[in-house]
This record gives C-alpha cells, sequence and structure tokens, in this order.
C-alpha cells in the first residue's frame, strides 16, 4: 500500500472509527455470537491477490463488529473497564505510522527516551517517590512474571547463571493469597517455583485484606521446615472485590525476617493504581515505598489503550541481571549511558508504546482524568447505597473504589437454589444485550460483580443498569 | 476526546503519516542525537490540563522524529527487516479504534476467531500441515519462553503443579547453538534451567549449522552423568548470517533416543520463516513437521507491524495444561468449545493483533508480497556478486537469503588493525545517516551484516549502498 492510497483509505477508517464510537450505544453490549460464527463467516485460506479496501471495511462490519463485546460501551459493567480514550488510539497510530523499531536505545532513542519521560510523569502523578523508575510492559501478568524472576535470582544468589532452580537445595517460597489475581501463580509456574510453593495466605472474611499475622506465621513454618522465603505479592485492589491487603503490616512481618531472609515485595495495583491520580485515596497503597515493584495498568481505568502495563521497580540493575542480553549487534557507543529497555523485560523487540499514554495524558489532562474517576467512584457509591437500601439485595464486599460486589437473595432461596438464581439473572441479563456484569465467585459462593468506569458511562447508565438488575431478578 | 474531535485529530495524523512516509527518503537513517537529548525536550513533569492536538503534533516533528532511527528507511540495512507496511498500520488502527479486550472467548469473540483464522491462513501460506495450531505472540523471545516452558513441564512430569522445578531430582538440559538468537538463553534462564544447562552445540565452521554429530554426543555425556534431555532449539535463519540447522538430521538424533528420552523440538524462524511463503525456499525447514511447535515473525521481512510474531504448535494441549487459568469471573457457557488464548501465553489481556495481519494479507495480497521478497533476495545476490569480485573485499558466510555479511580487508591490515578498520568504516558509514549497517562479530572477529529487505528497498538503493560501503572503507 502506498502512501498515498493509506492517506485516503486512513480518513475513511478515521470517519468509520468516529462513527464506530458514536453508534456504539444502539448496539448490543455482549457480542450475540455462537462458537464459530466469526470464523465461518470469514474464507478458509487467504485470497492470492489484493482486496479492496472497500471489501476488507465490509468485513468488518458484517463479521467483526457483530462478533466484539463492547467494553467501550456506557452499559457495560463488567470485569474491570479497559478504556480506549481517542487520545491514547491517536497515540498508538503515530506510533505504528512512524514504524519505530525498539531493540536497543540505537534502534529509535525517542522510543526509549519517550517512555522514560512518561513513565516518570506517571510516577510523580501517583506520588511515588523518585526512588522508582519504570517501563512499560504489555500487562501486569508480564510484569508479575518479571518481579518474580528477580525475586528468584535475588534469593538464589543468581542461580541462572549456573545450574538454574534446579540446583537449589531449599525450595523458594512465595506468598500471596487467595484473593490475588491469578497471574501470581501462573507467574510462580513460569519462573519453575511450583504451586506447592505458593502460600496463599488467610484474609479477613470481610475486608478480603492479606493477615499480616498469618504472613508471619506462613514464614516462619516454612523456615522451619527449611525451605526459603522467596517474595510476597500483594494486592492493592484485588480483581474479585478490589481488597487492599495491609502494606505498612506486611512490611512490618517482612522487616523482622529481613536481615538473615530478605524478601521481594511485589505489589501489584493493576486496578488501583489509577486511584492513586487522586490524593485522597493514596492510603491504600501506604508503605509501597517499601517495595520492590510495583505494577499499575493504565489500559484499565485511566483509558491508556491496551497494552499499557506500567512496571516500577526501586533498583532496575535486579531486572538487568536477570533479563539482559547483548549481542554485538546490538552494541552501540552510547552503551552504558542510556537505558536499555530489553533488559527490564521478557521480549527483545517492543513498539513505542510510550506514544499513547503520551498523547492520552497530553490530549486529556490529568485533571479531566480526575473527575472522570470520581464520577465513576461517586456513582459506584451510589449504587452501593441503593443495593443495600432494597430488600433481598446485599452489598458482599467493602466498596473501596468503583466496584460493586452484590447478591439478591430472596427470602425463599438458599444453597444451590441461591447459587442458580445468582447465576440465571445475571446470565439473562447478560444475554439481553442490554448490559453487561460479572457473575464471579466470593467465598465459594456466586454474586456479581458490578464494576463501573467504563469512560462513557455516566450516572443515568448506572440508574438504568439497576432498574435492569431489579428485572432480571425478579424475572 | 469525542468522537468528533478524534475525526478531525484523526484526518490530520493520517496526512501526517502519509507525508512522513513519503518524505522518509530525505531524512537520515540513524538518528542523529545524543543520548539524554529527547528526555532533555521534553517537560519533566505531566500538563495540568489537556494540550492542544497541534502542540502534541508540533512535538512530535520538533522532538520525536529527531529521534528515530528510520528503520522504514530504504537505506536501511540494519539488524533484520521490521517493515511496518501501511496496510497492516490501518489494521492496527481498527484494532485500536475497536479497542476490543481480549481475555476470554466471551470478552471479544471476533479477536479469538479472527486470529485463529489468520493464523491458519499463515499456516497454508507457508506450507505446514494441518497439524499445527497457531496465535500471535508479542515476540520470538517470547514464544521460545513459552516452547521451554512446555518443554520442560513435558520432560518433569508436570512439575509446576507440585514442587516446581527446584523439585527436580536430575537436572534438564537444552540444546542449540552459538549461532542461535540471545533469547534462547534468556528463556532458559527465565525457565529457571540455568545457563549451566544450556549446551552450545558445535557448528559448521562455514554455514554456521548446528552439527547433528555433536548434538548426540552432548545428550550422550548428558545423559551418562545423569542429567535429562529436555529441549533441542533449532535455528532456520540465524540472526547473524541466516544459518540453517539441518532439520532432518536433527530429527534423526532425536529419534534415536526418543522412547526413553523424548525431548522438545522448537524452530526458531523468525526471520525466515516469511522466505516459506516461497516454495523454492522450502528446503530450509524440510522436517520441520517433526518440530513441536515454532514461530516466525511476520512483523519483520514480511511486513506486518510489530508486534506480530506467530507461534505454532502441534499440540496446543502442552501449553494449556503449563499456562491455563480459569479465575470464575472469565467462566462462561461457550467454555470447552472455544479457543482461550490466554492459555497459550503469558499475558492474560490481549489486543486484537489479528486484525493487522488480516488487513496486511488482504490489502497487499500474498502474490505481492512473494514478488518482493524474491526482489530482496535477488538484490542481496547482486550485492554479494559485486563484493566476492572487488579486491580485498570477501563474504563471510554463505547468503542463503536477504543478508549479507562482508568484509574488508586491505592487504596491509589484520589482527586488531583489521577489527578496528571493520568499525570503524561501519560507524563512519552509519554515523553519516546516509545508510545503516550492522557491525557484527562472527568467529570472534567484526565483519558487516547488510540485511537487505525494507518494504521501500529498490535495487537502486543497493547499489548506492555499495558505493557508500567502498567509499567508507577506503578513507
Amino acid at each position: 500500500m502506498t502512501p498515498e492510497e493509506f492517506r485516503q483509505a486512513g480518513h475513511q477508517l478515521i470517519d468509520w472509527i468516529a462513527d464506530y464510537r458514536l453508534s456504539m450505544e444502539d448496539k448490543p453490549v455482549l457480542a450475540q455470537v455462537e462458537p464459530g460464527d466469526v470464523r465461518a463467516s470469514l474464507p478458509a485460506s487467504a485470497p492470492e491477490s489484493a482486496e479492496s479496501f472497500a471489501d476488507v471495511m465490509a468485513d468488518l462490519d458484517r463479521v467483526v463488529v457483530p462478533g466484539v463485546t463492547m467494553v467501550q460501551h456506557p452499559m457495560h459493567f463488567g470485569w474491570f473497564p479497559s478504556n480506549a480514550s481517542l487520545s491514547s488510539v491517536l497515540g498508538d497510530l503515530a506510533s505504528s505510522g512512524i514504524g519505530g523499531l525498539g531493540i536497543s536505545w540505537e534502534s529509535c532513542p525517542a522510543l526509549t527516551e519517550v517512555e522514560e519521560v512518561v513513565c516518570d510523569w506517571m510516577r510523580q502523578l501517583v506520588g511515588l517517590s523518585d526512588h522508582w523508575s519504570g517501563t512499560i510492559q504489555d500487562t501486569a501478568s508480564s510484569a508479575c512474571v518479571v518481579a518474580l524472576l528477580a525475586a528468584r535470582e535475588r534469593t538464589s544468589n543468581f542461580s541462572e547463571a549456573s545450574g538454574g532452580l534446579q540446583a537449589q537445595a531449599n525450595p523458594l517460597v512465595v506468598y500471596t493469597t487467595g484473593q490475588a489475581h491469578s497471574s501470581v501463580v501462573k507467574a510462580a509456574s513460569i519462573a519453575g517455583i511450583g504451586q506447592d510453593n505458593v502460600r496463599m495466605v488467610d484474609v479477613d472474611p470481610w475486608t478480603r485484606a492479606m493477615l499480616p499475622d498469618c504472613l508471619a506465621e506462613a514464614i516462619a513454618d516454612d523456615l522451619a521446615a527449611g525451605r526459603t522465603p522467596c517474595a510476597v505479592v500483594a494486592s492493592v485492589g484485588t480483581t474479585g472485590t478490589t481488597a487492599v491487603d495491609p502494606l505498612p503490616a506486611i512490611n512490618e512481618v517482612l522487616a523482622r525476617v529481613e536481615t538473615e531472609h530478605p524478601m521481594w515485595l511485589h505489589v501489584d495495583a493493576a486496578m488501583a493504581g489509577s486511584a492513586m491520580l487522586l490524593k485522597d485515596y493514596r492510603w491504600m497503597w501506604e508503605g509501597v515505598e517499601a517495595a520492590d515493584s510495583l505494577s499499575f495498568n493504565p489500559h484499565k481505568w485511566l483509558g491508556t489503550i491496551l497494552d499499557t502495563s506500567l512496571f516500577y521497580v526501586r533498583d532496575p540493575q535486579h531486572l538487568v541481571r536477570v533479563l539482559s542480553t547483548n549481542p554485538s549487534y546490538l552494541q552501540s557507543s552510547a552503551d552504558g549511558e542510556v537505558v536499555q529497555y530489553r533488559d527490564w523485560g521478557i521480549p527483545l523487540g517492543r513498539r513505542f508504546r510510550a506514544l499513547k499514554l503520551w498523547f492520552h495524558l497530553r490530549l486529556d489532562g490529568p485533571d479531566a482524568i480526575r473527575a472522570r474517576l470520581r464520577r465513576d467512584i461517586d456513582n459506584a457509591a451510589w449504587l452501593a447505597q441503593q443495593v443495600e437500601r432494597s430488600e433481598d439485595w446485599s452489598v458482599v464486599a467493602p466498596v473501596s473504589l468503583q466496584t460493586v460486589c452484590v447478591r439478591h437473595q430472596p427470602p425463599d432461596l438458599d444453597g444451590t437454589g441461591l447459587e442458580q438464581h445468582t447465576q440465571r439473572w445475571s446470565a439473562a441479563l447478560n444475554s439481553s444485550g442490554r448490559a453487561f456484569v460479572t457473575p464471579s465467585k466470593l467465598d465459594d459462593s456466586w454474586m456479581v460483580r458490578v464494576s463501573v468506569g467504563v469512560e462513557a458511562t455516566e450516572q443515568h447508565h448506572v440508574a438504568e443498569l439497576w432498574r435492569l438488575m431489579q428485572e432480571a431478578a425478579a424475572a
């Protein structure tokens, strides 16, 4: 495709996107397709020759759009928000248009340095000290892997340079809670630590926050059994209920064993990190300065389009030591003076991802982003109030941010009947296409998570959701 | 940013990109900035309020573009091509505009199914049997990690579900060559296997291909020492010289120990995979059907913009078994009937990456892509011929595709003098901004890699490069 063909097609696509976003509210939230429908609508083989742009756009409308669950829809209250602000869409387009390649500082100096700059802007916006250095990972899952690798290597005295983890005499142990994201156990598996060596520390039955005394006990038990405590993964805003593990108390536990057993503290603030733009919410990660690493996803509530997961560390040398590669073809005279982000994560080649965050912050502005976050918190509080005031409805976990976990329990239902009722009404609501919520398990029992925070969601949408929920539960 | 504001700014940005690509040839290839220049040109903190689109675009011109090494420039012959075809740029823009979220099939059915479809299109285009299933990873580095994880778990009888690698009695061993990509050792480190347990099997001194007898010997030695052979990573097109490990002979070695010690064979065809669109080059991966996994990067020579790395496996259950997570909030009625790509890689959330490959194949067409690949191979062959015919110049490795490795050796130079000469003339050429090549080490001695294959590079550009190389070496 020539630049002139691109110009023509590009203008059409920009209009298509603007119209798509403008008309989104008329579409069903949940994709109304069955497994295999999309696949069956497309040819089994690639075309041999070029097709027209009009044909591709027609398929976008005919095949792709009906197969999209509209997470940008104002009636989407599922999972966590995955906002794709249009300012960040432009930033990502600029990145693609430039076509830069990040494999070393030299291969695209601006790619590295704009990333340094925006990571530092974000650091300041969420109130972290200047002891932190940041990079952009694809997801918090990958950030968790990198954190556990750094932890593993620090604890094992750099085992990777010799016999690897398999040469360790005493198994390394990682501590988290059953409320933590599924990526923690996955990361421990990837790092070779093994699921038997992941401790699910008990949580408070109401706040679902880690109980520091139980952490201390688990560490003591492992030490007594000859195992080696390696890392704690604490959650600031869990996926289930946005629960907040108490960092100050966790730090105290770690400080007690630190001299003999320094442990790595990774803080997963994937969701709640956005709220740290609001000073009055920073109590949530009080104590974070004592952590070794933390991750926070602007591609969730903040609204920088996927994939933009910030990963901050106190000492990047821990990453470099574990993940560095320096083949001759990547060496240049700037080495030693510059950051080589390839040594801070798993992939070698990286996109110019900083541009989407840079465009987003500059074109929308932190003040407007903060106002939107407050709007969402207020809307969630309003919904929680309605639920609490209504007969047979209850809020089943503290509402610390914008996620409201609810259950509808008619007096005649409990046990299996109640489980089925919850699954039934939420499935009915979701399949209607009029709104989307997330059925999820809490303490082994189904409830419904309502996650407020899509960029387009206003108070009247939340009010409409509440009406639909009541309707679905009454049916 | 509202859709209407996006529409207006988007049109401007599309024009900016078209103009940027049209005027690229006038710009220096290598960014003419010093470490810190880009960073120093930007404010130390984020703005408090929104800035105008014009301001951001002005900074793109003022700060970003001068800091970009132009890998889309026709005079770029560095590293490997990292083509960003404008058709794929549009596909990625469509993905961003749609703002889909891949965390389960349900969260965006089209994201999963278009990925299935295009991975299958590509499978057919490169002549693989239908025993392969594909997914898109960010890079071949991540694909190699996933391959080694699957290998590790198969060999260790699923150690991650118990004590992890640290509970293994006999260390697992991975075999590759010193010519393989740096990501192989990195992946073994990440997986906890340890660098002492990565064997660099000897290569042929001219072809730089793995010597199968040496592989057999290394395996026998490890078995005799009580270690457990786990995986072979073979390269089809190494980064240094596009060397090709002999898959049929490697398969024979593995078949001999298979009954007692089944080993995982991962084929890294990151670069050369694109050439498999040309039937007459498929000899390069003859025997690939016996492998367990392979990776190939359309974001290199083929030209689908970063990050588009294809990863094919014979049996996806090996991935699912190792990488699966299934929290309650991601469960849906479609489970069991659909592919959950989150279980095929490290990250949970994924972008709608298939669209860029889909747009690219449909808008450019495989026939035109094939013609371009042939053009590049012919241009590389032409350059190799010029070099071979010229006094004091030599081609130092077989030219199997589009990479030509050369050295200029005046009669009065050898040893340190020659090393300095090679580094000096290549650095002079690169810093001039008129062309870019990669100085690289081969057998511990500096040479210059000329990688032909940028979409915009025509024969006259290669001729001009050859003139500039001679000029630089003579200076």
